[in-house]
């Protein structure tokens, strides 16, 4: 026996990142933790804040839990100084190593430089190269190191903004950045704002966050989001706008609202919770389920959906699925003899309240199919007399390589199969998904327009906005994580 | 800064105790560790599983989680044999030390005799003085060594069954226990049957477990609750019941459907998320909010009693708080200025949702007020225009003896002051509590029998079924900790 | 690859335990953790400390060594009291339990009372069965748990000193113990004196120590020797010296001079280092080596001896095998390609200094005979011309049964060999042991008087001066680290 | 009470490193852990491996020994490959970090790159500068870095050992390097051969050491010691010398025979333990102590002069002082009424044996004094009649820059005061050291040549032979373990 990952059952997709940055509070590293605290949904891995106290600066990263990680007095005492910036993260393989953990720090000529990211760059193993044989070392896989060796190596003298104008103009990809010199502290969005930024105010400090949960956490109220192409430089003179780079068409990652951000952010000035439920409505008008007995959510991203069904449909919302809170990441590993029993570490039907009943089950998303199957399977165990799939997304046919953790395309069961194949391989009476003109109706468009969607919906569409360099010349496309897994890669 | 806990402003109840047993199959610590972690919610401090393998016992103890605690396969590999019995357990205070983690293993003139507890005794520290005069050493504070030290100094040659009525016979108060000899499973409950206890089966093998939720995990189905005063005994022979103690009118724990169970257990019959969102039927027939915009949980207990009264009301049903799923235990220290930006570590108001909203607040109960207070606050900043609070229980007057850490009658908000007192202080526009009869009502009663109520709800009405002798002695009256603890309490 | 020990290779004695005691010094258990790690020679798996502070007892043990185990200021902080009892112990099996780290504490009819013992019981479970009948629940192995139910069970009212008087009268074996209850500490030897304890002086502090060395690191100073059968009592009136069990002829351990105390030590008035050097005079002038070069320790062991046999001789004393500092207590396993070199983990030869030379190399003892074929091996692959061995002890005929951890007597290599058989095994030019009137001339006898010899030294005599009831009935006649084994060993 | 360093009153000198590969062995990881134990005493702080298994490099580096840092067999499975190099490090300073521990690995154009060094380079921040200016980022404060990048910005396509000789032109100081690519292992040292390193042969596979004794516990025998300025170029074809750097007239360090290397080690054709008592035969020739009793050693490192000074002198050796085998590194922190006792942690006077005697005590040098001035102390105290101090070499009055830590001179005992003053501070009846031609004579030569001796003896003579010129520069002229470190020397 031997200890296995609760998670191996969960196809789900995951965030690669949360940033979080403070200027201007002498608990700069104490907001900074409670901030990525509020962000742990988008990177449960790994963690790290980079604190500047005056020219001095000061880190801590390690595996783990935000709350863990930043428990102990003496890591915070040691973290100095009015600014930080810190750093969650989603590891893309089992064997994630500290070196990948964020911020990344660079002793520059012009004094100290720390960058944390959210995204991911699409031609970072091509600038790699060229930058290797010119001799720089890198100590880590991560796509941010790209972005602080092109900073390290402009002319001497260069001032940092036009440092990171020039190493972002041949940099592709998505990303939201958050970095701090001795001086100061930089936001900066890719040209298409594909991930989320935003920038708040608590007193005289400034903070930047993933989403504004970050500035709630904290009592911050919200200034605004952060534009594509923008950078915001926050000194000891106030704070700035730069439009840095040409701004494209906005293309902001739709699957922030369908599923990673959490219910209570708001960005783009539109309430999660709120598009979440009205998914649900549109679902309801797409799809209908006359005749059913009760809706009830795959929790807990089912759950604002859902809710948004029964109030449209008009059937009653309940808890046929309950939760245990106190799943965690690894647990015994069942003999052949218990894994037949379909051990339920996760979740568990509601068996005296869905027995007989024809259901409603509403989920955000279908990956690969096999949670969805267990899940029908459970429910049908426990006595379901119907169950019907509702899906609050489009169907997912292709990955993404924008920042998000998402299987290669060729594992995506909507890829592979039709919406009816699919009903049966998960063993459902009916089975819905939004429609993409639905979705966008959800987020308060009339219809999506082709030619200008307004938000990237690759995964959806598989209209990618921005170039896909390293994939198409067969180079690493996602994030890896460690030395030999690039090199095997390379080879 | 320092670290401490999150949960220092949660000023809930807290369950004592969750018990398992295997008798009959070849993985049975296994079956236990996961009949543990469905029944996490009982008891998060520490737990314990010993096994039996012919006549020797294997055991292991730890604080912590039940998933950390048997994530090893060394561990897993060393707890052999084809019976098991495990523990949950709550610490009472602070200094949790790991003699005091259950099962308590005894090497006894008839071999080795294990057992683990829910409950507590209450009168353990009498029967302890008298024990320790003749000679019985105590290796910790748990009432539940008090009862095998009196199963060890019975006659010689009295079989267990004897020993363990002899020593029931003395001692007073509320228990389900569970224990192990090389060749027997026995489990048992108070003569008032206060704490559940239920047996099922898996195959062949037969399970002992404090809720139903524990033979879901595994697959197992229920046979039959434990029957007050009644032993169960599973030996290769199959399963016998004992009326082994005089049965009293039965007295459950109410508080089991109101807050303790898990929504998807069974117990006594009844569906602990049916009864929960009945009592949200009674609380919105009783204490109707007209005018009200939505209905808004206290996450996560509140919202079946939640979705009850939306439904009976008419109101929507809204996520309104959001809770952060990844709480931990502890967490820094805030300085001053942080602390008076009132940090949000927990819960989340939906701040767009509810602004400008009249919003029905559903909590399952009050207990010093502390969390009330915090919760309405957060919420009356997010923008709400009204704050109308529903408890799903009657008012907490009285302190519990029979099992749950609640605290001193003095403390409890309800014993000082009056509802409307109550209203003032955590500022809401209108309070109501269901009432006891409602409650009644809510689990199938016509109304409360004041002479034989069917239920404990001690903590409500102030009538203890049991006898309160250590308390009324003045020993201590609660379980304690450590040695010292005690210590102090007796001089 | 595995870990494994690097003492795998050791197959030395092992004296199991060190004890030390402080009453009436602010500092007492940090008095007390100095004196253990002085004494820590004597039992490196595991330590604890008992504190006494008015009527609580506070208590720390953990396996590992004592410098590790008490460094941290919180363990230091919560041993309060101006009274302290420690123990450093050996553990006889792999797997060392905490339930047997002492000192052992008992929560009786009087009070708090702790003890730690040094020494092993002869007929520990044989009484052990008695108690167990009666209703007595043992927590470990540990014989000395034999003493504090005997203690705990004597009639109520009944005195600590006659108390133990009681218990010790019943029990047989050898052990020097240090007792502490809320106002007293006693030190006790038992009747034949055959482990040691002294009493020493600090300001108005009186210690208890195993061997002086304990006092000299605090700079306290010795009073004298405990006599056997004597208890000694600290209380706030000051020390008083007891009779307590008829003292028999003294059977003070041989082996403590030979091998375990530390050379700086004086036992029983004799300097440890003394009695070992002048063990090498006498071994020089029983067995010469005329001829040789020079004069070869074993390090660290057989330094003393080989000093003497060297001035003795009138050979050189050199270093021709250097020991490594850093051994720690696992390695890394060895491929079995690895194994075949022989690889050097705790001593390399000095390999340029004996090349050619015709040494004399002197150790203490053979115990099963790996070492010393290891060691001559290396010392020949050197290039050492001729190996003339010495050893400071008779041959090791027999095992202890009074607390030195002894393979059984059919391992020892000199109970199945004749000396010349084992010169041929281990490959040496020569052979010598010290005769064993020539060990009692080296500690001051004349001769060894067979029917009063003065010590005990049954290893090399088989002369057993206590009885050995479990032993000869076939019970445990060691100590063992685990219910189960104490199980397999009862069946 | 806070832990405090058992070696805070230990004042003596560290090297800095060792350094160990193997080429072409399939166990070359544990070899290289086995050659890094028999080096550990010139490194205690941290340690790493770094394998090579084709292209692909394995590393692991932690803080702590060697054998608790690779006893997992997790570890040892993970650095799979044929070749491998490591380091043992001593720091500098007490917040050691990760970073800093070696080897140093780069993953340059040409493919994976690792390299170990012991020594210490006297113009790094000088080229460090530069570096940075270009866009080099450093990730640690390790000299050793610079070579690295040094090497990764030559131009594209210059093979390994033409990068290397451009590095090492540009840079001053002593080194021993051994380094790794994906084909070949390369041992170098500086042109004037300051710190050892060895070539040695296990049956087809090469090895490079620090010392001899690294061959010794594999059972490796030695080839030559590698030449200054020479290059050793191990791959598939055998093995391969090359005279990389011109020849300079060799300065090894002198003090490596005094005091750093392991008395087993064979350095430069000489024997460490030979050199080392021939120091005391000369020093016993130039400072008689006529009327003595006794020779004792202040152990561990005096004990070969001590015996060459008791053999010359006919004074006889004795253990006057026994040193505690268990001293580790942290332990309680004394309150000040204990700190006043003069814990007697590390070493304890062997009182019977010395009192009333005149005593030589023989040491290897005196820093700062603190030391010696608590052993004359002890001993005294011990009731020894005289002591007369004899030191195995010349006062030590200059820092090494080279590789070793010294105190700065202003600390130096010798550097402050007079041999007579020196004497009076430290309470002794007579002081001596040995001559700088006594020195020059034990280890072989007739006398010092002052224009070419031979030896680097700076720290004596304060002749350096290589450039100081970070220091001279007021640049940091030792190794700094942080970044901010280094940042508060170079403002």
């Amino acid at each position: 026996m031997l200890p296995f990952s609760a998670s191996s059952d969960d196809d789900r997709f995951h965030e690669e990142c949360g940033v979080f940055g403070v200027y201007g509070h002498k608990d700069a590293a104490a907001l900074t933790a409670l901030g990525l605290h509020a962000l742990q949904h988008r990177g449960q891995e790994a963690c790290g804040i980079v604190s500047v106290e005056g020219e001095n600066f000061h880190a801590h990263r390690a595996l783990g839990l935000v709350d863990a990680t930043f428990s102990s007095a003496a890591v915070m005492d040691m973290l100095k100084g009015n600014k930080a910036i810190g750093h969650n993260r989603y590891a893309t393989s089992g064997d994630t190593i500290l070196r990948n953990v964020q911020p990344v720090y660079g002793d520059l000529s012009f004094g100290g430089f720390a960058i944390a990211h959210n995204g991911n760059l699409t031609n970072a193993y091509k600038i790699r190269e060229g930058l290797v044989k010119k001799g720089s070392i890198f100590q880590s896989t991560s796509d941010t190191e790209v972005i602080v060796h092109l900073v390290a190596t402009a002319a001497e003298g260069t001032p940092i903004l036009d440092r990171l104008k020039q190493a972002l103009t041949i940099v592709q990809g998505a990303y939201s950045l958050v970095a701090a010199t001795a001086d100061e502290m930089i936001g900066l969005r890719d040209p298409y704002g594909v991930r989320p930024l935003l920038l708040g105010k608590l007193g005289d400090a400034y903070i930047l966050t993933s989403e504004s949960c970050g500035l709630d956490i904290i009592g911050a109220e919200l200034v605004r989001d952060v534009r594509p192409g923008e950078a915001v430089v926050v000194n000891d003179n106030g704070v700035e706008f730069v439009q840095l780079l040409p701004q494209q068409s906005k293309r902001f990652c739709i699957f922030e609202y369908v599923y990673f951000a959490r219910p209570d952010s708001v960005l783009e000035n539109k309430s999660v919770y709120h598009t979440r439920r009205q998914i649900g409505v549109e679902l309801a008008k797409e799809a209908p389920c006359i005749g059913a007995d009760i809706v009830v959510p795959v929790p807990d991203s089912g759950v604002p959906s859902a809710i948004g069904y029964a109030a449209q449909s008009g059937l009653p919302f309940e808890l046929g699925i309950i939760r245990n809170h106190y799943v965690g990441r690894t647990f015994i590993e069942p003999t052949d003899q218990i894994r037949h029993l379909g051990v339920k570490l996760k979740h568990n039907a509601n068996k005296a309240y869905i027995k007989g009943k024809s259901i409603v089950l509403v989920d955000d998303s279908i990956v690969r199919g096999t949670t969805s199957r267990k899940i029908v399977e459970m429910v049908r165990e426990a006595g379901a007399r119907e169950v019907h799939m509702r899906i609050s997304s489009p169907p997912t046919k292709h990955s993404c390589y924008y920042g998000i953790d998402t299987p290669d395309s060729a594992e995506l069961m909507a890829n592979r199969f039709s919406i009816d194949d699919i009903r049966k391989q998960i063993n459902v009476d009916s089975l819905a998904y939004i429609s993409l003109d639905g979705l966008y109706r959800a987020v308060g468009e009339a219809k999506r327009d082709p030619e200008n969607p307004g938000f990237c919906d690759a995964c959806f569409s598989g209209k990618y906005p921005i170039a896909l360099t390293d994939h198409e010349d067969g180079r690493p496309d996602k994030k890896v994580s460690s030395l030999n897994e690039y090199k095997a890669a390379r080879t």
